[in-house]
């Protein structure tokens, strides 16, 4: 398959694009070039040119790319041409605030379940959402045919809970608790952890 | 400088390896090897060792690496062997999860004030802070020294702040609103946004 053929950091920087692309068609931009989309990101128009080289032709020589065909082919690449059903498990800050989260519109997940543990929180309402009892992930999640999970529990829970979306059936999970997951290989992981990008960061300062 | 020829694809694995070792020791686990940082971290062995390998001999060959000293000579490296002060700005749901996040201990960095826009936010209480006026980031990050910010403002907003603590003195700034901000090249900028994590994994989805 050519997709094993396709290094993972060529298809993380994808998202970017797109991310870009969806801003410039929200100020009526109609056409872009390597060299913008790369000022506009910090990455290397040739950089950028050979990433989206290894999916297909997507811009002519001079004139550059319409905006919104390579959104288009773009989506279907990352598999966001439809809308993913997200079950949150963590009803605490972070939860909250990725519950009322209104940047996933438009870009193809929508938070469908939260899940908690803690009684005071299960039943209760955050925006549309009721909190449900982590024990029914199993139940709940499987029914609803998810496969992408968020999780912001503590560090303590997630593994456990991460198993739980698994036997589930989930095959991608976000991970904002502080520690690795060790899952099978056929689920994807990816980790945000403020800290992670704060230390990148620090090493550049005097 | 020997710094500037470490690819940053590099120094951003650095902060993982930190993460977990301390991990390690929170298990009293006094030594490790590539072959089990690499392991938990899902990153090969020898890559591993090439990246420590670009800072300095930190094992040896047979014994592997004492997990304290590693700990020490990364937080050195990354210059998180002291505590930075960050600059919060934004006291929405996320700003408010930040705020009271109890990952930064002992990682190299505390909020030290947060900041917001909004009349009835300012002045009122989110754990031990007063919620500051935007329009003082000017004289109160300057007067503090503060040299990092965390960005949890709308996309509308977002680079006109970013501005303000550049001129304050910010040089490395953590944007959580999903927008692309354009800064001197002195300013380090990491971005945070959970679709862009979403949207890596989905193109593995079947």
């Amino acid at each position: 398959m050519v997709k094993n053929q396709i290094p993972d950091i060529v298809v993380g920087r994808l998202p970017r694009y797109l991310q870009e692309l969806l801003h410039m068609t929200q100020k009526d931009q109609k056409t872009t070039s390597s060299q913008e989309l790369g000022e506009r990101l910090g990455i290397s128009s040739a950089q950028i040119r050979k990433d989206l080289s290894q999916f297909g032709e997507f811009g002519k020589q001079g004139t550059g790319y319409s905006i919104s065909y390579l959104i288009e082919q773009l989506q279907v690449i990352l598999k966001v041409d439809k809308v993913w059903d997200i079950a949150l498990i963590g009803a605490g800050d972070l939860g909250h605030a990725i519950a009322r989260y209104q940047g996933f519109k438009n870009r193809g997940f929508r938070v469908a379940m939260v899940f908690d543990n803690d009684p005071a929180k299960i039943g209760s309402s955050i925006g549309d959402f009721v909190v449900q009892d982590t024990a029914n992930i199993g139940t709940l999640v499987e029914q609803a045919n998810i496969k992408v999970a968020m999780l912001t529990v503590p560090v303590s829970a997630a593994q456990e809970v991460a198993e739980a979306l698994v036997r589930a059936g989930v095959r991608a999970i976000l991970n904002y608790a502080p520690t690795p997951l060790n899952l099978p290989e056929h689920v994807c992981v990816q980790y945000i952890d403020p800290i992670v990008a704060l230390q990148h960061m620090t090493y550049y300062l005097g």
